[in-house]
């Protein structure tokens, strides 16, 4: 009888291992070791908002100018940012950082971004810098870019950031909330 | 007897011991937990092919235009692009992703360039992004870029793409064979 | 009284505890595995240095050119650059390799910098690129950007890189000096 039992389990534990060997979920059940929260508000210059813009179309493909964002997609438009970084989705929030860095648009035929971008945070929980890399489908709700280094407090961590748009005004103002699960945190 | 032996072993170990503290190779022995080889696509807008093009030359440096690649070796040009990614070397088998993202031509008197880009694959055998960047001395057979990141199957991977130039024709069409080899799988 | 130096000794240890817990310090304690202290030079084309210049301005916001960086911090300019890297701080020195890539200034109110960018070195000591990425507070004596991956020498390593503006004559030339310091080697 134990014999039997044995065997069951033999074959139950043989199974459990080979279905976590191919992972279907996108999820992995990693834990992160440490994990941010934070919103960032990007207003886009369109030629009559130079005062509160934080954010610039600095180049553009053939035929489009750098007030409007081009034709097909924006396919081709580089924007360059500086935006504030805020812990809810207020954006009169006082700043706990700066966004920095760039989106290119780059697909025609929808809405998809490249993002390399850093967060500089100032607060008296987090000082240091997270860099940030990775392709952004941004009609899909929640999508993932990676986290590949930091400095100061973020010193060599590693993770992945759950980005959501939070809110979507016309083509001048958007906020994103990043979910930031570090797995490395040295 | 046996002393001597033991002494003459010593020695041996040592060496190689010294010999492999210092690779001269720049391939390391590691072995990678994962490997995918794929090939991408890129179709350059030249002012004439709107219908097929992929990507477009987006900056320039003072005095070149953005339909056609600038003088010293393209110095300066940024190209945006949405390239389909295929398992074969035919531009028109059916595509399991899109390599999006940009490159940059960064010197002036030979042809290299900075890549920045990812692969967002959707197959039933890989679903996820992978995040590259480097240098890529186009002329040298095959380099060596970095693989600083991924998402969904890819979740936080890291490793080293050898690319090679598969196909050239002018300026308007070329392919890449990327050989993406994982270290980090998670 | 045995006793009450023990509980003495167990709140200090508690307190010592605690207070590692929640470092204060920018500088981790870690010991890198490898350190490399490299200059690299920057001159930048004004339109009248196309002999010598390194690097270019190649997109820039609404109102700008290409020949003389943008007034507001020069917010929205991306310069691409080719740049020769020396062991000492003498731009004539024998460069050791070719610093490649990109820097976008991105604050509008002072300078800052995004940068992406590769060394590829080719030495008798080392052969390989390594893949810088981070956010450059200009301003600041010494700022840290991350090493994000490598190749060849470099294969698979990560790290932080101290950043220091070595010398700033005018908007033409510039000297960086980077302590590179990596922390995974392979």
């Amino acid at each position: 009888m134990k014999a039997r039992i044995s065997i069951v389990l033999f074959f139950f534990l043989m199974f459990l291992a080979v279905s976590s060997a191919r992972p279907s979920a996108k999820k992995k059940p990693y834990k992160p070791c440490k994990e941010l929260v934070l919103f960032f508000h990007d207003i886009l210059y369109n030629g009559k908002n130079a005062g509160n813009a934080t954010s610039s179309i600095v180049a553009a493909p053939q035929g489009s100018n750098l007030t409007i964002l081009a034709g097909a997609n924006h396919f081709g438009n580089i924007v360059v940012f500086d935006d504030p970084i805020t812990l809810d989705n207020n954006l009169h929030s006082p700043p706990v950082g700066r966004a920095q860095g760039m989106y290119i648009y780059d697909t025609k035929n929808t809405f998809t971004a490249w993002l390399g971008f850093s967060f500089s945070l100032n607060t008296t929980d987090y000082q240091g810098s997270i860099n940030f890399i990775g392709a952004d489908p941004i009609l899909v709700k929640s999508r993932d870019i990676s986290v590949v280094g930091g400095t100061g407090d973020f010193f060599m961590h590693r993770g992945v950031a759950s980005v959501q748009t939070d809110s979507y005004e016309g083509e001048v103002y958007f906020r994103l909330r990043l979910d930031i699960k570090f797995y490395e945190c040295w």
